[in-house]
């Protein structure tokens, strides 16, 4: 699928920081950061833009924060062929903290939030465009929210500035049939916006979900290297760049950097598809109870969980 | 997605057995006897029907020759609630080593070919329906067959009376618009038959295409338990059973055996998604060579492996 409005953006660290506390070091932030740039990749996200108040250093590393003397450090001096985007949560950070865009390596700042959030989510936004930035807000669990209170929402961001809004698959739990009516009703009520997808790969759909979502004509693909992310983790990022048929892109890269920094982390945490993750997708609930099962010592009694999860109704 | 006409068909033991020559004990195969049972799946594909002749009993484990001995043990005397299929390679079985069906616990026997062999598996099929037998034709590697040779041998199969033909997609090399592409000219070729799909999961999308060949009207499902099979391995069966909205279907005795059975064959066999299977996917190429890699001590060389696969060239 060749179409050039496509962009696409790695999550390696931001996504894949939710599994350690963005206790990646500069080594690995380095390969992906090169890795993108050579495999052709339109914006790497470096991590969350927190404020320093919000999270303590002793606890989180630094893409929590994504302070422009980290994000310098792992860039150098060279010229930048990769945009840079950081996350920002609602309450994590404090607008005098958000720096000037002349001021930063950052070139876009994307406001992720639940529904009912959505007006400070426009707020902020507006804020970071105001300081020179590109934005996304990136409207998360949108499985769980009511069909008026989406409307509600997707009105309100109708009528913002913020030139980009993104459906967000948090819990792993849409097919296909999912994204597309979705698609159509984003494209529906956001005219003249573009929309980006977000997927989780609960039920080994997100590379699936996100071609339906191209399809659909969704213009902002999220992926990450091997799918490295929060639970079940997400779009792997070499199957997306193996399908896009722009000439831009390379695989090589991102096979490079999986075998130099991805795979040894595959030891360490547990992101992809297990059973655990699969039932909280299908139950689309939020994957928390599942990672905390997984980091318990009775990782693989899988069908005590299923029976926890399910109280051995719903899904018997 | 409720179609009464929509039957699903576990290969956790034929396919899986592909990964360790079909060296199960029994308890494993009880245990998906009993849980595919219990789940509601419509047929448990148990092995491979080949000759004494063809193999040794000393490489092969008794999967790979189906007696009815070894199915009785299994099985034992109580009333058989789940159909029970063998698939049949072309050259690899006697006429005369197959039992009549009155003879056997068998229902049915899944002649699997190329699409130079169409006219051989036909005879076969032929030969099992004359015997009392359910057959099907499963058309492996429709991927690499050529338009021509395509229909030639659909056509062929239309004027048989094999009643069932499926799209296999041996290299885990299709798209969901492949499939659906497919399933049209399988539906438009064989007027009156019904058309089954078998996926792998090189590109995490077997589950994914499944999904799209159900929507394109396909009716006999192949899948495995947690994917177990050649490879990358298969559809989940647990994700498609959760999939199907039929209430006949239940989820957790299947969670139950993946749990008992199939993890522990996790730590001994590499089935799933792995870079060099997802190589050889995009590549449209059989797995041989990424098995090949995956069972050397330089499995996590996943470089050297997309080199070695593209010369440097091809994906590059």
């Amino acid at each position: 699928m060749f179409r050039p409005e496509i962009k696409v953006i790695d999550c390696s660290v931001r996504d894949g920081g939710l599994m350690n506390k963005w206790q990646f070091d500069d080594a690995f932030v380095c390969k992906v950061y090169t890795a993108c740039t050579e495999a052709g990749v339109d914006y790497m996200e470096i991590g969350y833009l927190s404020s320093e108040t919000a999270f303590s250093r002793d606890e989180v590393g630094p893409w929590k924060f994504c302070a422009e003397a980290d994000i310098r450090r792992i860039i150098g001096n060279g010229e930048k062929k990769i945009k840079l985007s950081a996350m920002a949560d609602i309450g994590r950070i404090e607008y005098h903290d958000i720096p000037h865009k002349s001021e930063s390596a950052l070139d876009m700042i994307r406001v992720a939030c639940y529904a009912h959030q959505t007006d400070a989510a426009i707020d902020l936004a507006h804020h970071c465009i105001d300081k020179g930035y590109e934005t996304t807000i990136n409207l998360m669990a949108v499985s769980t929210v009511g069909l008026r209170e989406l409307d509600e929402a997707l009105d309100d961001l109708s009528k913002s500035r913020v030139p980009i809004v993104y459906v967000v698959d948090s819990f792993g739990a849409f097919y296909s049939e999912d994204i597309d009516l979705l698609a159509k009703k984003y494209m529906e009520r956001l005219p003249g916006k573009t929309i980006g997808i977000h997927c989780h790969n609960n039920q080994q759909l997100a590379f699936a979900n996100t071609i339906s979502a191209i399809i659909s004509g969704i213009n902002y693909l999220d992926a990450s290297l091997y799918g490295i992310g929060r639970g079940a983790g997400n779009c792997p990022l070499e199957l997306l760049i193996a399908f896009l048929k722009n000439p831009k892109f390379k695989v090589r890269p991102l096979i490079e950097a999986i075998e130099a920094e991805i795979l040894p982390w595959q030891e360490k945490i547990d992101w992809g598809y297990y059973i655990p993750y699969m039932v909280t997708g299908v139950l689309n609930q939020h994957p928390r109870t599942a990672m905390a099962h997984m980091e318990s010592d009775k990782k693989n009694k899988v069908t005590q969980f299923f029976d926890q999860m399910t109280n051995s109704t719903e899904l018997e």
